[in-house]
């Protein structure tokens, strides 16, 4: 096999641009200096852009899971009660950082593969006077469904005061995300999503009415204590050393976005979700989510007649073609192609034309070109 | 478009692997340093597998036209007679050069996209007894044409004692190439063809016999003298400073290919060729060459009912797609497509599954997925 060459197509880290990876390379800079400076009021007002909101958006050397800790140790104190809905791995993650505090948790649970109906959330935080945090997921990425994020917080306010935290990691940047007109207090991402960045970064923004719970809150913990870090950006600084490299790399990741057109980069997104729906649908093999629920950025697949994980090993090995299995009870029974940042819709047929030959190898019986056909005719509508 | 996304498949220059361009920014040494020294020395064995000679391949820094150049001035004479076999822009190359030399040239002309017939050319060559040096092209980028040099210096010397010179540009590294066997006096090569580097280094070897008369040659120029590089290279060493960078990253690309093993690098070009051409046989649009003459690395197709450049338009502006177009009396008339080098059978998939949509979007009525589906079962029967 040609070496040198892999095909990643997780949901996440996804491929880095060349023109990023050049950024990265730059010489080392003091972070203390004017060059920090310049660079973090470069990337500010972009980052605004991206999270739609007025606030300035904080930037934290962690993974996503510190963002999701970040938002938990800040805005919820221990013994307080918290709503966690639960649609996926990634909802269960909030349950388990609150547990770790000393938070009571009421989940609700949502069969894995489906978007949480804001109706039902709303009649059961009735039932719950004393939530003073409803948590969700925008995009589950062990599902790849979409929850509808953006009716959430309209549907809280009517019954609750509770604040509306959301986990954004595995889709801000390529969804459209209005944090301020949608009413969410505190939005969390990641830096290798669809930002088109190694992990390392985390990206957390919170509205008026959370930073005053924030202040209130005596035990913010230390490092992650998000005070610091907006006291801190406000002066276009931040308060422990940051990554300097990704941040290098964030600054012309923005300027790709930028050049391609924040709402060019959402509709490119869209456009990939339906190609590799619209294929697999064209070869009969099954998807876990329906389209109304379906991320644009991740589709997972839950094929009834061959092996998933067999499906996987075959073209890992034949093309260095990766992507993702199943998480917990979904182990071995779906896999999951990711499309987001690096990714144009010629990489999705290729990952097609891949994939359906990876299919024949695995014994699944399909007509080659068939999926591959309709993602073309998909992509051929969507210009005109 | 999704920005900092290019699709380069014309016939060289080709894309870099990562590791290539990451050893290529390694920090510069001195020229005259060991570390040049044990560079040439891990190179130079695994040059002579490429050229399949045991004769050192000299590195010039140069285009692969400079590499033409000294195959001239240095094996050839001012009024010696030669004969060049002109299969089209490349064969006409070595034509000019030879005629800003003075040196008497008889051309034999074949139809571009058609291979040269040995026996033509050993009877042809008959009654041209005082002709002291046989010019010919191994592939013919222009056309796609990949000759039976295999045959010509046995059929050569049935007739004749003169030199078979050889120009590898487009294609050694990604076709067997057997110097010492099949008799070859001068065999050149350039570095962004199949060595997936950057244009800047000509590789260029010589027989005893073309020595004999080499040493024998009072005016061989001064740069490129390839005696001089002959002296230095034994000595590991080079008479004037080399593209240190390149040869880092040819250091890299050879590791590359013995890793994935010559015989399957050469294996995988043949594949890449049939999937090809088998995709636009299978949406029926002509080809330029027959299946015997095409070579493994560069494919020409000529469309009998759209327009080439309108078609190359559309997939550079849709798609950061670059094929490249006809050359001379077929500039307009045909499209060549590079798939040599860093490119894998996927890679052809892709610019298989972009060339249908471009067509469409040219006007040209074909059935999507079609040609992807072609290449896709002649991958899949390769494999058995």
């Amino acid at each position: 096999m040609l070496q040198d060459q892999q095909y990643l197509r997780i949901p996440g880290p996804t491929p880095i641009p060349p023109s990023v990876q050049r950024a990265m390379a730059q010489p080392m800079i003091g972070h203390r200096g004017n060059e920090t400076s310049e660079l973090l009021r470069s990337i500010k007002p972009r980052l605004n852009k991206v999270f739609g909101t007025d606030q300035d958006v904080l930037i934290v050397t962690g993974s996503g899971t510190s963002g999701l800790e970040a938002a938990v140790v800040n805005a919820v104190k221990p013994l307080d009660e918290v709503l966690v809905i639960v649609t996926g791995a990634f909802g269960a993650r909030f349950v388990a950082i609150c547990e770790a505090y000393g938070i009571r948790v009421h989940k609700y649970e949502v069969e894995w593969g489906k978007a949480f109906d804001t109706h039902e959330i709303k009649e059961h935080l009735r039932n719950l006077p004393n939530v003073t945090a409803v948590f969700a997921t925008y995009c589950e990425t062990s599902t790849g469904v979409l929850n509808p994020i953006h009716e959430l917080a309209a549907a809280v306010k009517e019954v609750s005061d509770a604040l509306v935290i959301v986990d954004g990691v595995s889709c801000v940047g390529g969804v459209e995300t209005r944090m301020d007109e949608w009413g969410i207090d505190i939005l969390v991402t990641g830096s290798q999503k669809a930002f088109m960045l190694p992990a390392g970064l985390m990206f957390i923004a919170v509205s008026e009415r959370a930073w005053d719970v924030i202040r209130s809150n005596p035990n913010r913990g230390f490092y992650l204590d998000l005070v610091k870090y907006r006291d801190d950006l406000a002066k276009d600084t931040t308060p422990f050393t940051p990554a300097l490299s990704i941040l290098f790399g964030l600054d012309q990741a923005l300027d790709l976005m930028e050049k391609e057109g924040f709402e060019n980069v959402y509709a490119r997104h869209t456009l990939m979700k339906k190609m590799t729906r619209g294929a697999f649908e064209a070869l009969e093999v099954p998807l876990l989510t329906n389209e109304e629920d379906a991320s644009d950025t991740v589709t997972a697949v839950k094929p009834d007649d061959f092996d998933a994980e067999e499906f996987r090993k075959v073209i890992k090995k034949e093309f260095g073609l990766s992507v993702a299995g199943g998480q917990e009870h979904l182990k071995g029974k779906i896999f999951r192609i990711g499309h987001m940042g690096y990714c144009s819709p010629a990489d999705v047929l290729q990952t097609l034309g891949m994939m359906e030959m990876g299919l024949i190898k695995t014994g699944k019986n399909i007509e080659l070109g068939k999926g591959v056909a309709a993602a073309q005719r998909i992509y051929l509508e969507w210009g005109e």
